[in-house]
């Protein structure tokens, strides 16, 4: 992205409000979601966009946005699409903010509704900025805090504590036999190598072997395996 | 406990018959309590019997028992005292299966009670069978099961993800506020030291250093620092 010095230096000092607006509307979303998830990601995403050369300042918006609707699609269980409509409020919250630049806002808003890319026939993720939101939100499922987010998921839904592999994947999300178990050998293995970036995937990959390691642990511990005989 | 050969066999054979209605009464207890914690301390409780030279089928049967008032306690939130109740319902159960063996009942009422012993001004378990079973039961809060089991409870109550040590040292528990990084560091990483057997602090110790690695992984994360640079 392109700025004169002048645009940069607005764009930096709005950072501020837009910090109080996400942490307003936040408020409403339960802690895996929460302002500390949105926090988490901003920082993934500025390492990251260092390491890949994409424009910080563009992604400091855009992670700080990038959830922003996420109370509405859990309230409605699913029938608003997060990412579609946290492009949209993202749109209003940058007018509100007096941000005119419209190729800064286009992308803003691009990096918002793409991060939720599912790969159903969707094009996906296409600029550098929207690759590393998509990568740095994925690092936030990974490794311990990937673990403690599916472990506190699993207790908000009702699940299980943990069950076997079997049990685990004949059952189904949001019952009362699903578990974090169950999310980590459906979706959460297979996240690094969904990945857009480079260095993203490496990361996904070292948060990954956390992942993997705790699991063996725990499946030790249930047999009481791990015990001194 | 002396048992003579028909005594045994005849406990043994209730077995099943034990373990039946102990599954029945458990259905209400949520997750973090339910019957796969209490096939958890059976099991290690059956590995400290061996090892400290504890009787192991009078182990069965208290560690079978040990969370049959849970439900209870729960549901009146806290005013019943899980092991008290549970206690009455055991020695019940015990008539219901036949068993006359007085000093076998005693015995297993007795390390049910006792399971729950906070040293506030108690005796505590006196029995070695009491002391395994105190052990074993405080094995599932540490390790990878611990961390399972404490980030489950804070999401079913509504609690942080995660929180700083300063934030969760100053918050109280159920509230929203709390965090399984509170448990651990205002209960869980001091049970081994107030293990009853040798063994049982050796199993704890090993347990308490797995979540000491997980934490100091989940800090990092929590800031980026494990991220590459």
């Amino acid at each position: 992205m392109m700025y004169s010095p002048e645009e940069k230096r607005f764009l930096r000092c709005q950072l501020p409000r837009l910090e109080g607006l996400v942490e307003e509307r936040l408020r409403l979303t339960p802690a895996c979601h929460a302002l500390d998830h949105t926090q988490r990601v901003r920082r993934a995403a500025a390492k990251l966009a260092g390491l890949e050369g994409a424009d910080p300042l563009l992604l400091d918006y855009a992670a700080l946005l990038h959830d922003i609707g996420r109370a509405q699609e859990l309230a409605d269980q699913g029938k608003t699409c997060h990412a579609e409509l946290g492009a949209e409020i993202s749109r209003q919250i940058l007018a509100e903010l007096g941000i005119e630049n419209a190729g800064f806002v286009d992308a803003v808003c691009d990096c918002v509704r793409q991060h939720r890319f599912r790969r159903r026939g969707q094009a996906g993720p296409q600029s550098l900025e929207a690759k590393v939101l998509y990568d740095a939100d994925k690092l936030d499922s990974l490794g311990a805090i990937g673990l403690a987010r599916a472990f506190h998921f699993a207790g908000r839904i009702g699940a299980k504590v943990h069950n076997s592999a079997e049990l685990a994947m004949n059952s189904k999300s949001y019952s009362s036999e699903d578990s974090a178990y169950r999310e980590y050998l459906v979706k959460l293995r297979r996240l690094p190598e969904k990945m857009l970036t480079e260095n993203g995937r490496k990361m996904g990959r070292r948060r990954l072997l956390l992942m993997q390691q705790f699991f063996d642990s725990l499946n030790l511990e249930c047999l009481g395996a791990d015990l001194l005989d």
